[in-house]
C-alpha cells in the first residue's frame, strides 16, 4: 500500500492496521519519500486523531525502523523521561541514588533546543565528562556503577527523527497521539524494559491542563505495555523551576547539594518519587513505600553522591567536582534582580523564566548555537515567599558580554506578586502506577 | 503572516480573512515556500473546509498570482467550462454557433489527462490547427471570427498551478473548495466576464451525487459573482458519453456532423443549452427562449459550421475538414465490439468507457504521453437501445499495435445490459440562473 493510499485513509478516519503504520514507519524512514505526502499525513493525524492501538503500534513501527538496543546489564535495564521542564535536574539526582540501590539505569538523553540545556549540556559542563561513548562502554558502566547517561547511541527511530523535524514546520505539534509515538519510539528502541515517566504541568509544559497532561501519560504507558514494557508515570507540577538553580553548571551544582543532603525541596521531592517508581519497575524493591526509604537511606548515607563520583569518573569527567564544586564553569559576573517592593511571590511563568536563562547563553536558539556552561541564575526566592523592596530576588549568572538587561527583564517578567499568600498546589499531582492504576494528588 | 500560522489558523477551523488568503495564494506562488507547508495546509482545508466567502477570495487570490487578462473583442467575452465528461465535445458545437449568433468567444483550454484528450488535442487532430497563439492573434480572431480556441496564454493562476500538482498526491483531491476556487481561479485570470458552467454529474463525472454537484455548481458561480463575472450553470448528466463518436478526430468529425444538422441527440441538446446561457450572459439576447432561437436559426442555416470553418482557418487550420472529414486522421484498423446476447442496453460506466479510449490511444496515462487522433471508438448503441446477439454495439480505431483486446474487454466491461427497458434520466438535472435562482430538471 503506498503512502498516498495511508493518507487517503487517514482523512477518512479510518483505523490503520498495524501492518499500514508500519509502511508509514518505513515511508518516513525513507530518504525517497517526499515530504509533502509525509506533512498531509500528519495533518491528516493531527485532525482526525489515532487510536490508543494505533499510537502504540506507530511508536513501535517507527522504533523499528533504526536499532533496537538490548542492553546486558545484570539487571532488569530501567529509564525516565521527562517531558521537559526549568530547572529540572531530577536526571541528576535519581540516577545515582536509584544506582546506588541497585537499580540499572540505561539513561540516553538529548541535548537541549529551547529554554535551557538538556541533561548532556549539563553534564559536558563537568571538566572532561564525556557523553559519546561506544555502546560496549556504556554497557560496562551500567554493569560496574549501575548508572551511565549518555547521548543518543546508535541510529534510534529515523523515522521519528523525520517526522519530529516535519511537525515543527507543519503546526502539527499539537497533536497527543504524535507527540506520544513520537517519545516513545525512541524509548522503545533504546531498550529499557522499565520506563519512569514524568509528565509536566503548568506554565512551563507542553500540556497546560491537567486532563491533556493524564490524557499523555495515559497514552505514553499504554505504548509501553503494548511493547511489553514495564511503565510508571507521575504527574507533576512545573508552575515554578523546579530546583533553585537554573542553567548548566548551576544545576550540576544544585543536584551535588542535593545528593549531599545540603538542599531539599521540590527538586528532591520529585527525584525521590521518580527514583521509588524505578527500583519497583527494575523489581529492586517490592513495593514504592520500601523503595523511598531505600533512597532516604542512600541518600543519608551518601551513597547518591558516591555513585554520581564514579559515574562521573567513569565517563572521563573531573569528579572533584562533588566534593568541589568551584572546578565547575564558573560565570565572570554575577548580578542581582531586586525586589521593587513588598508582596508574595505568587507565581512564576516557567516558560518566560526558561527563556530568560536562554537569553543568558544557558540555552540554544539554534541547534547549532553554542551554549555558555556557567550562565544562569540562582532563585533566591521561591512562589509563597514574602519579599521585600530591595531584596534580592535571584541572581544571574552571565558572561561580560550577555545581553543581561534583556534577560534581567524576562525575568521579572515571569514573576506575578500578590499582597495574599498564595495558595500553593501539590508537587505531585497524580500517578499512575504499572497496572494502570491512577492515584489523585489528595491520595499521594 | 507566515504560512506556518495560516496552517495553525486553519487548523483550529478559523475563517481565514481575504488578506490572509493572498498571503497563501502567494506563498504558494512562490518556489521558495516548501511543498511540506502547502501539503499540509491543503489537508487542513479538505479536512476543516472553507467558507463560500474564503473560497471565492482564495479563487481570486490564486489568479492575481499571474497574469489578468481583460480580453478586448468587442463585446462582452464569454466562456464555458465543463467539469469533464466523455465523448463531450460541446465546445466544438457551441463555440461556432454562439459566436454566429454575436456572442464573442474567448476559450482557453487544456489537454487532456486521464480519460481522453482535452478540447485542445481534438483541435490538433486538425491538420495545421495551431493552438499555441500570440495573444494579440487571440484576440484579434475573437473580434473576426467571434470565437478562438486556444491553449493557455500568459502565466495564469502560478499559485493554482502549484497547488494542483500538490492535491494529487496528498489526496486532497476530493475538497469542494479547492475544487471550485482552482477551476474558477483560471477562468477569473483569463478575464471572461460572462462564464457558463457545465457541472457533470454520473459514473464519468467528478462529483457522484446531485447534492454534491449542485454545491460544486453554486460555489463556483458565487466564486465568479465575488469577482463581478456573470455565472450561469447547468447540471447535466454523463450516464453514458454524451456524444456517440468518442476520440480526438472522431469527435471534432462528430462535432461537424452536428453543425451540419446530420447529427442530433444529447450532444446537440447540451450544446444548445449552454450555449443559450452564453448568449444570455453576453448580453446577445434577452432571454434564454430568444437565445435558444437564435442558436436554432444559426444551426439550420448552416452558420454554425460556416464560423467553424473561419475558426479553424484562422488558426491555420485545414478548413476543408469540415466539409470532408476523410481529411481528418484515420484509423489504420477498426474492429466492432459484438454483442453476446439479446438484451436492453441499461447503462454505461462512463469512466470506464473512458478509461478504453485511453486505452486505446485517445488520451494520455502521462502528460508526456502522445495520443493517437485517430484512436477512439464510436458507439452504435445507446442507453435505452434493444441489442440482439451479434449486432455491433461499438466500433473501435486504433492502430495495429493498441491493446485492442484489452481496450474492448474495457468498454464492453462499460456496459450493463436488462431484460427491462431502462427509463432514462434527464439529460439536463438542474440549471442556475445569473440571478442564483435555481432550477430542477422536472421544470427545465
Amino acid at each position: 500500500m503506498a503512502l498516498i493510499d495511508l493518507i487517503f485513509a487517514k482523512k477518512f478516519s479510518r483505523e490503520l492496521t498495524a501492518a499500514q503504520l508500519r509502511e508509514f514507519a518505513a515511508a518516513a524512514a525513507d530518504p525517497a519519500t517526499p515530504d509533502y505526502q509525509l506533512a498531509a499525513m500528519l495533518m491528516a493525524i493531527r485532525l482526525n486523531g489515532m487510536t490508543e492501538r494505533e499510537t502504540a503500534e506507530l511508536a513501535l513501527a517507527m522504533a523499528q525502523t533504526g536499532d533496537m538496543l538490548s542492553p546486558e546489564v545484570d539487571g532488569v535495564p530501567v529509564d525516565k523521561h521527562s517531558t521537559g521542564g526549568v530547572g529540572d535536574t531530577t536526571t541528576l539526582v535519581l540516577v545515582p541514588l536509584v544506582a546506588a540501590c541497585g537499580g540499572k539505569v540505561v539513561k540516553m538523553s538529548g541535548r537541549g533546543l529551547g529554554h535551557t540545556g538538556g541533561t548532556i549540556d549539563k553534564l559536558e559542563s563537568i571538566p572532561g565528562f564525556r557523553t559519546e561513548l561506544p555502546e560496549t562502554d556504556f554497557l560496562r558502566i551500567v554493569r560496574e556503577v549501575g548508572c551511565c547517561v549518555v547521548g543518543q547511541t546508535g541510529e534510534l527511530a529515523p523515522a521519528d527523527k523525520r517526522l519530529y523535524s516535519l511537525r515543527d514546520v507543519t503546526s502539527t505539534v499539537d497533536s497527543i497521539a504524535l507527540i506520544a509515538s513520537s517519545i516513545m519510539s525512541k524509548k522503545l528502541a533504546g531498550g529499557a524494559r522499565g520506563i519512569v515517566l514524568d509528565v509536566k504541568l503548568g506554565s512551563g509544559a507542553l500540556m497546560k491542563t491537567m486532563e491533556d497532561t493524564l490524557a499523555l501519560a495515559r497514552l505514553m504507558c499504554a505504548i509501553g505495555r503494548h511493547s511489553g514494557r514495564q511503565m510508571a508515570a507521575l504527574i507533576t507540577g512545573m508552575d515554578e523551576p523546579l530546583g533553585s538553580q537554573v542553567g548548566n553548571a548551576l544545576e550540576v551544582e544544585e543536584a551535588i547539594r542535593v545528593l549531599s543532603g545540603q538542599v531539599t525541596g521540590p527538586l528532591l521531592t520529585v527525584s525521590l518519587a521518580l527514583g521509588a517508581q524505578m527500583l519497583v519497575l527494575g523489581g529492586n524493591a517490592p513495593d514504592e513505600q520500601a523503595a523511598r526509604m531505600m533512597l532516604e537511606a542512600a541518600l543519608r548515607e551518601g551513597r547518591g553522591l558516591d555513585r554520581f563520583r564514579r559515574m562521573i569518573a567513569a565517563q572521563g569527567g573531573d569528579a572533584r567536582v562533588c566534593d568541589n564544586p568551584g572546578l565547575l564553569p564558573q560565570a565572570a559576573v554575577k548580578t542581582p534582580l531586586l525586589a521593587r517592593g513588598d508582596a508574595y511571590l505568587a507565581g512564576i511563568n516557567t516558560e518566560s523564566a526558561g527563556l530568560a536563562a536562554q537569553a543568558l547563553g544557558a540555552g540554544r536558539m539554534r541547534k547549532e548555537d553554542a551554549i555558555d556552561p556557567s550562565a544562569g541564575y540562582i532563585l533566591r526566592k521561591r512562589v509563597g515567599d514574602y519579599v521585600r523592596e530591595g531584596e534580592v530576588i535571584a541572581v544571574l549568572h552571565h558572561s561580560a558580554a550577555a545581553p543581561v538587561q534583556k534577560a534581567a527583564d524576562m525575568l521579572r517578567g515571569a514573576l506575578a506578586f500578590s499582597a495574599q499568600k498564595p495558595s500553593k498546589q501539590a508537587l505531585i499531582r497524580a500517578r499512575i502506577a504499572p497496572d494502570g492504576k491512577e492515584t489523585y494528588e489528595n491520595d499521594l
